[in-house]
């Protein structure tokens, strides 16, 4: 393979909250080509739109849950070298797949199996794949969550296709010897929100309706970071020399994380809208919903790695961030 | 539902090794119906052949890597009480889906999704799921495996989708409120062999072919067990009563395996035959073969169970066992 071969990064969901936050930063090497896709289903055009003209942007509009056999593709991954793919397509609206497992398992794990079997012809000794994985693997720990905790039992049928793709990643890497990185994510939230309990919370605030419904007693507690926070992370990790083919880390703040309540608090204020809040009387939002959780920072900080921001300070952020224009 | 109704078994895979040593044990069952499913791509007619007539035993052949639609089935669930799912129709040829991930995907991942899924109407309060996992999910773990062995890093696609369904049937457990228990095998024989290297072996010794190739340098070294026990310890275990909603057990015995080269030997002194053996220079038999492991048994030992036959017992059982009538 060519030295002078530009560079080639990949990034399927490139349109949603984590890709199009990416993209940018991705643009801006040097001497490299980008190839995004997306199919829009949750992911937004008007987050990618100023960056279509840029002519080291290449983007394609595909279901890759399908097998998809694209001329265009096909031609870019033999002329540039692979050498990050962000396999970021996925399904991140939980709920949306608590009665339906068909949502998880087109969403997160086809466009993934389709799309890293595609690229076996392309792959080289410097190829990453790095997959972003969830904290809903481990399910219910009742407690503090570090990488060895076990066994795995995800109660949503979002982590259980997360975890389905963990394995399969462990396995291509393992077949293809190429390098891998699963970053288990807490809950990431950002200005481009595609889903989630403040997007859901503030469109149902700014909505005719007169009461604001709360999925849950509101006491759930979980930690939070922005999709600006984890992607430094990400490629903070990538970059690490070691010799393990498949690594593993779970990304965040180690703090207790925000109750749902105080995120409708500081939502009720920012919108100014006076609503009766009604609060549902189980703990959980949704079958499968994890209550409450924290994560052990342990192996991240080990490895110097530390998020500036905890979970009150990032939700706060992006609350003040968001508008009707990036919601609706 | 009514108490009267007869209780209802199924066994995916009913034709394969594992189902077609259970199939004789559920049809002893009193007041009793059981289902068996197969496609006869691993499993073999022959091996459930006398179980056909029995009035109490319904056999349907149907690919389950499809949504079936089969109103014989539907009219079965509706009419008796669904107490005991049996999936074990699975990918059990680890070498056939190295090179082409479909396999395990077709043969583990949606046999098991697909018919999981088409259950969920039938199912009550006494039912259990029976799924049949692989030490091959932790991956080159280097060490004895215990339960709580962690990171999964599985190096074979047969991994990976055993992984991927102990996450899917976690998940559908905690969604439907059902019981299920994840049975993580070693080396599993028996007389209804249908693969692995006691079966590929003999066939080659008992081929017009002149040399014996065995794969990898037959220093691999791996635990085994017979159908026969491993069956009974999961009745046992499913038997055991605790508040968990899904059960994960490592089953077999915690010896340190046979030598390929062993069972090498003691093959070529059954069949009689005079072959030049030759062995491959590389560690592992293929991509993504674990060339060693043990388990731990201290977690079902210190529940009660204990496996009768050590590894080199259970072999020396099989082939005595087996001949050219169950091989061909």
């Amino acid at each position: 393979m060519s030295k002078n071969k530009k560079k080639l990064f990949i990034i399927t969901g490139v349109a949603g909250m984590v890709g199009s936050t990416l993209l940018p930063k991705m643009l801006s090497k040097k001497n490299s080509i980008v190839v995004g896709i997306d199919n829009f289903r949750l992911g937004k055009h008007k987050f990618i739109k100023k960056f279509l003209n840029n002519k080291n942007f290449y983007f394609l509009k595909a279901d890759l849950d399908k097998k998809i056999n694209n001329p265009k593709l096909k031609k870019i991954l033999k002329s540039y070298k692979l050498v990050e793919v962000w396999l970021l397509a996925a399904n991140s609206d939980i709920l949306a797949g608590v009665n339906n497992p068909e949502v998880d398992y087109k969403d997160t794990f086809l466009t993934t199996f389709n799309f890293v079997n595609l690229l076996k012809p392309f792959l080289n000794d410097s190829t990453k794949l790095i997959f972003t994985s969830s904290s809903a693997i481990y399910g219910n720990v009742g407690s503090v969550i570090h990488e060895k905790s076990s066994p795995l039992m995800p109660e949503s049928n979002y982590g259980a296709m997360k975890l389905a793709m963990e394995g399969y990643i462990s396995a291509y890497s393992f077949s293809n010897k190429v390098k891998s990185f699963i970053f288990r994510f807490p809950n990431v939230i950002g200005t481009n929100l595609t889903h989630g309990v403040i997007y859901d919370l503030s469109r149902k605030i700014l909505s005719p309706a007169k009461y604001l419904k709360v999925l849950g007693n509101g006491e759930q507690c979980k930690p939070y970071s922005s999709a600006k926070e984890v992607i430094d992370c990400m490629m903070y990790f990538i970059k690490i020399k070691n010799s393990n083919l498949v690594n593993f880390y779970n990304i965040g703040t180690s703090d207790k994380g925000v109750k749902v309540k105080e995120i409708v608090r500081l939502l009720i204020k920012k919108f100014d809208y006076k609503k009766k809040i009604v609060f549902e009387k189980k703990i959980s939002g949704w079958k499968g919903d994890i209550p409450a959780y924290s994560y052990s920072t342990k192996k991240i900080n080990k490895l110097g790695y530390r998020f500036k921001l905890n979970s009150l300070k990032t939700i706060k952020e992006t609350i003040n961030n968001i508008s009707k224009k990036t919601l609706f």
